[in-house]
């Protein structure tokens, strides 16, 4: 083993875009709400207004579907200048089920990876977004046998992840996160002297971008597949 | 101290209506949303009509205050016969922030009790809801201190439960729930023979009603505010 990773205890593993599609399925609602308000605006504006509006209620909703489609049904009032049909907003309502409904596709390598750290690792899925419907793909995934639990956080900042391993019961050295946003599953984790693994998804939300001079001198490493962390961790 | 707590290790509390106010203001919410209904129907019918639109709801959106606006939405649209203005849905959105915003007012005795309880226990905040909207509850009311973390249920059902103590690592008879709602806090913890004391509040929304003779033979204790259970744990 990477002597780097000997006294890793427990490692916590990003969900959405880590172990399963989710990302994708962001834009593809996207692209239908342009549809839905296409007598309006062209798709590029429809989605800045869009993404403006779910950065200006984040604080309020928090992440995951149902606020996604809160922001979207009060875009579509100020995009459409309070004009927008009833059936489109049961439209935009349906966009938001049919997302709570999705099958969870696992990414590539994912049961293999988790068959071979469960008999090591306490596994811990630490992700963001809404309770029920972590625990629903959880439950789809056929995963939840590897995980000890399922940990949700209202955010993924130095704090959350500090108040993490309190209640965990470990230090920074013994948790390792893994995870496809640096900004979420990795710098913190690298700011408050835990370890993290870097595995990019192809897709990222703007939200979760960091400019390059975020990540000078951080210590992480990045691998092209989750199986690659094999290789790190045996 | 009374026998039958000499094991408990591990208190749960209920946050919503047991630490503080909360039905109150989803029953304040209902008038204003029957108000920018009235046009349509009689307060009675439409809040019979969201009652069952949150229903159907639960399943997908889970408990809290966007699953609530989201059925709110979709229920004016139904009761006026797809001819809500777009002015009313934003009401209605609106009436969802000033419910996320709401100051926290802390039921009567909480702090004493708290401040008895924690160092002869650990404390965790058990609640259902919004994770996000939980967070921020609790750190307004100022007893984060108090608590060693918060877990956030999609339900409150035995299932539920076991999975919690299975991650504390803790017995069932090790245990006690405190709650206002017998549905959610005290039935299914005397179902796995953990142990539950009932604080009723003077308002239980519809869905936590339980009957009769559901409550016949079990085992639990009903005190008539927070302050007793000072009696029965000290």
């Amino acid at each position: 083993m990477n002597k780097e990773y000997e006294n890793i205890k427990v490692i916590g593993l990003d969900a959405d875009d880590t172990l399963w599609v989710n990302e994708t399925y962001y834009r593809e609602a996207e692209k239908e709400f342009a549809k839905i308000l296409e007598a309006f605006e062209t798709p590029n504006k429809i989605n800045q207004e869009l993404f403006k509006k779910e950065m200006q209620d984040l604080h309020l909703y928090g992440y995951g579907i149902k606020s996604f489609v809160l922001s979207m049904i009060d875009s579509a009032i100020e995009i459409s200048n309070n004009t927008i049909s009833n059936n489109a907003i049961k439209k935009i309502i349906d966009i938001g089920k049919t997302m709570i409904n999705k099958p969870v596709e696992l990414l590539e390598g994912v049961e293999e990876v988790l068959n071979k750290l469960a008999p090591k690792y306490r596994l811990i899925l630490a992700t963001k977004g809404d309770l029920l419907d972590q625990e629903r793909k959880l439950e789809k995934s056929g995963l939840t046998k590897y995980f000890h639990h399922i940990e949700v956080l209202s955010d993924k900042k130095e704090a959350n992840y500090s108040n993490l391993l309190n209640h965990l019961d470990v230090n920074p050295s013994e948790f390792l996160m893994i995870g496809n946003s640096l900004k979420s599953d990795v710098l913190p984790l690298v700011n408050i002297k835990a370890n993290a693994i870097h595995v990019p998804y192809h897709t990222t939300w703007e939200h979760e971008q960091v400019k390059e001079e975020e990540t000078n001198g951080k210590i992480y490493k990045t691998v092209n597949s989750l199986r690659d962390i094999l290789e790190l961790l045996n």
